[in-house]
């Protein structure tokens, strides 16, 4: 989803990220910028546009759980590289001028300032990337709406073009009142101009609060260029303040991924009920069935069919594979090697459940009630029925039988088993670990090993079958 | 959910509820009050709203599978306690005021009647406390409402504020048919005059049925004042009449649900796919994923955050337990040892299934394909793999081992299996109860126990492990 | 849901489909007209609306992955028996005028020609009817539709009721542009004029394509009457062009199942989130929880209840049978031996999985981690806990115990398990195929069994339980 954007200017672009507020309403003790949209916190859908947009460099505005927020960020940010991240905190919050304010001594005069929302996760890189073309490094660039009903929202009064004021509803004439292009909170504003602006602010309002919006009538004052970037789409502008707008926003988004994916070519039966947290990447004719759900990084290949109600995180699923109904796949971090791998042709399901560093090859069978841990299946192993593979590398064409576990862990120490291939193991067995069992041998039904097992052999481990005759069964008491 | 309302009269307050019908379009051998929305009889949401109320008395007017509707109420009602509930029976079906005519004999000359319909579920407490109001001891109040499209609805004529007249579709004028205003079905009314109203009634009318409205005109006559009460939530007023209404108004019913947990700051992936039926109490930051059902009484505590696709009855969640997908917990009655109880911390699922008696410790685990019934598990207990404890008490810190079993009935009684503190149990063993594992006690993997493990000792029951050289396996016949 | 048809006139129908498309924003490798809706290819439906309206023979015109269309179209039909189906092919493609002269040679001049789309799947059956029926036989009729935003169709210009022209819409006047009647691409008129028609058709426009919608200017000039028969269900003239299309059109479908299902007496809990591919027929009292699949052939008996997130295909379900949640059933061809039966009473799930040819008795208990395949279990078994029964004869009242596993597979064939009446098997056993256990049997809990076991008798094959104190368990390395 990666973006490249050209930017019709050479100035440098620097990002501020409003990411101060409490979020009263979200009755939560997370601050509200960390809560998640897609699997991702709120905050970091904007840095991640920003650096989309190629920013120079990220300063993100901390107030309430500033500790908490900062770490968040540092952690993503730093695993992705690259980005250069500042925080500043905003201590005690006196409104949305003294936040940008907060940010002047890590604002280079040199750069165009895009003023952005941690609690606005949907603003597209192009509609920002329009913002700025707006602004030319010349202007300062408003981004506005329609609102069929702007009660509330601070509106923009125009002279032709040229934005002449925000006006906050309670300022607002009757005639003013009327207007339905309202301020969306993004702007984009020369660092310069911005900085100078930013020392003339007062409180001297009804809230005692320093609004950032006052800069508008600064720069018009100034005869400096104040336009306005409208757009249409009301989800990129959305700022979240509750669980119901989060709930809401969430279906935003969950149906553009849908709508993209569809544009790509997939089918999806359902899009209303398709739940993609993080990258779902798709190859030609991949079908996905209802009420399935992505996380991570995921890939399918081509062909791949996905039956309702799965639930997969950090896999590649290679070309052909069919993923039958519940199944369960949570991979560890993308590209190490506790990510899941499923080889090309392999069926998996139904109740099928792969963890982290499941590594299955081609053609492979996963059956109902199967747990796969940590392993390795080689092409055309299979397991089709209530097992439990964990740390175990199974050779090629191996039959693993129902009811069979590996006993990886002693209570201190977990070790391997290895099955080579062609080995049938019957049912019910239990492979004490750490254990071989050497190619094309065989285990019988219901063994338990403790040693290794020879290739080519049959090994048991199994007692006399003696029947009592006439036997008594106990009876109710 | 039980709000205090506050009345204002001091007229004691009598609900009559109409629940006779035959319900044709329901095409169902189930009398139409009993059909079920969000887990509870139609008429059952009625009678939990006339005890919201603090009714002084509920008559129930049966008809159409009297004894069923009757059953139904009496066990329900009677668990719950307090109500003071009274059935007439209405036989032949002979129209509405001949439905309340039935009930004269039981209502007493002092109270305040609201007449509700059994098939009109979602009609809310305070929308009632409203119209008694408008009541107020001393008028007759009508619920209406503006429909878009009134046809087939009774007309509410006013004059000025002053209602005169209900006029049925057929009988009304043009201009009577323009009226957008009707009838819902529901009044309050002094029983005293209600009485001496229903005695005049008579059923010379097209359909020789004797109308409840009828009564305005005579209310208009005496010169009794007549006033309507307009809501503007038309699914406060919806009967259910076949399944096509039946479902909308529980998805009505479900949204509202998941509106009011979001307003508590619950986190819901997707507020169309939750289902709750019953009572759902939720700490802070809880967070529920797409597509789970919540039945009978569940509780969940602070930070429990619960996976795709769980279906959950009866069960007490406590603070940050994480509720994997596909998990199903079947607690029983709430309040008695059957419900299900899950401690702090604790990991469950996904594939877990919990089932009535299931009492889990902080921090247990419970892993795929697992089931626990009727057992008890104390902190950090864990089972996490392809197993059944049942009738089991499981002592701290006991790892279960991947597919054993309490095998817990021999066939005739069911037995208990005692693992004490610190036990490690291996993979695929069989504990026959009634058996006591010492504690500290190691038990083999594949072991069958039919005798107590002493504490602090490796207890097995195991053949022993031979090999046949190049044994030549079964051929394809 | 096969509807007779009366055809109000006696000229035979001959059905002619256009499936020569490529659909290239389908961007997949199936050819468009094979794409599933419901379960079924898009030109499917078209075919088995056509078999519907009982027509003489229907001519499938083929194009873009001609042999994949047809391989699929014969072997479907002919499963379905009766159909006169012919191809013919169409290379290049040069408009749809000249797919229906593909068609010329096999369409017989007695017929009345209906011509349909291959990727239009929802046109009704009782909407073509009446169309023939405006038809006559002797006219030309166009189905149409009224579009609130036409821009891109033909208008249809009319003269009274009669049909003047089809204009495309940039041939159109301004006036035109402004008729929002527009032509479906489906049509009803008599062979004979039909091919003296077609054989005028010329290609000298922009596009350099024979357009069939040019029939109507020769039908005007030879004053033979063009009527237009307008519906107003857009989704009946709906095309799929785009994986975006064809997930509406499978919402729009399965609505309409939901609704059908709900007005016969179905109780759905959500009829949003219900998918049926195939025919699902319910008797009275069926109650289907949220999010449940079924494909094939299904039916449920009286009172059936079905718990949320079931998979169900080629399954008969008898009365009084519950569903639990999570339940998976995959019956094999419908009426054959290997489609999966549900007896009366039956107790299924949660997270049990039937496979083909399960065959369950009434009052049979499957519960959870149970996998059932082509096995027959008699009245009033149970395996309720984490087994498998694959190629089993289970007798009457028979237990089967938790973790238990039919070894029916010798890594070369697969074997019969008989286990007759009243046996109990207990927990953890292996029995391996062929193998009988005997009326009234027990076998002990962790045995393997490789022989017969006699009746009445307790069979047993265990290791003895010894103890070996103050073990030192391995410590962590």
């Amino acid at each position: 989803m990666a973006i490249t954007q050209t930017l019709f200017t050479d100035t440098p672009l620097d990002v501020v990220i409003m990411a101060a507020g409490k979020g009263t309403r979200m009755k939560s003790k997370l601050p509200k910028v960390l809560h998640l949209l897609a699997g991702r916190a709120l905050v970091q859908h904007v840095v991640d546009t920003a650096a989309e947009l190629q920013a120079r460099q990220v300063t993100v505005i901390t107030g309430h759980g500033a500790a908490e927020v900062e770490a968040a960020l540092s952690t993503k940010t730093r695993a992705a590289g690259q980005l250069d991240i500042h925080f500043v905190r905003q201590e005690p919050q006196l409104g949305t001028g003294h936040a940008i304010q907060q940010a002047v001594p890590v604002l280079r005069d040199d750069g165009l300032v895009v003023v952005l929302s941690g609690d606005v996760p949907l603003t597209q890189a192009d509609t920002l990337t329009q913002l700025i073309s707006a602004c030319a490094g010349d202007k300062l660039a408003l981004l506005t709406i329609d609102f069929a009903n702007p009660t509330g929202y601070g509106r923009i009064v125009r002279k032709g073009d040229a934005v002449q004021a925000i006006v906050e509803q309670k300022d607002a004439s009757a005639a003013q009142l009327k207007i339905t292009e309202v301020y969306s909170g993004i702007m984009a504003v020369p660092a310069k101009q911005l900085k100078s602006w930013l020392a003339r602010l007062d409180n001297k309002n009804a809230q005692g609060e320093y609004y950032l919006t006052d800069i508008v009538k600064f720069a018009v004052a100034d005869g400096f260029p104040v336009v306005a970037h409208k757009i249409s789409d009301a989800a990129q502008v959305a700022g979240v303040n509750s669980p119901v707008q989060l709930a809401e926003l969430e279906r935003t988004y969950q149906k553009r991924v849908a709508l993209q994916l569809m544009e790509q070519g997939v089918r999806l039966a359902d899009p209303a009920r398709l739940d993609v947290r993080g990258t779902l990447t798709c190859a030609q004719d991949v079908a996905i069935d209802v009420n399935c759900v992505f996380e991570g990084q995921v890939s399918l290949g081509e062909g791949v069919q996905v039956g309702p109600n799965c639930v997969i995180k950090n896999a590649s699923i290679a070309a052909g594979a069919v993923i039958h109904p519940f199944t369960h796949i949570e991979g560890g971090e993308p590209g190490s090697k506790n990510a899941v791998e499923v080889g090309a042709g392999a069926l998996i399901g139904p109740f099928a459940r792969l963890r982290p560093g499941a590594k299955l090859g081609a053609e492979v069978h996963i059956g109902n009630f199967v747990e796969v841990k940590n392993s390795t299946l080689a092409k055309g192993a299979k397991a089709n029925h209530l097992a439990y593979l964990g740390d175990a590398t199974v050779g090629e064409r191996v039959n693993y039988g129902a009811g069979s576990i590996t006993a990886n862990y002693d209570g201190a120490n977990k070790h391997r088993t290895v099955i080579e291939a062609d080995v049938h193991i019957g049912s019910n067995c239990v492979l004490i670990a750490p254990v071989t069992i050497g190619a094309g041998g065989t285990v019988g039904g219901g063994s338990t090993l403790s040693k290794d097992a020879p290739p080519l052999a049959l090994t048991v481990a199994r007692a006399r079958q003696v029947s009592i005759p006439n036997w008594k069964r106990p009876a109710k008491k």
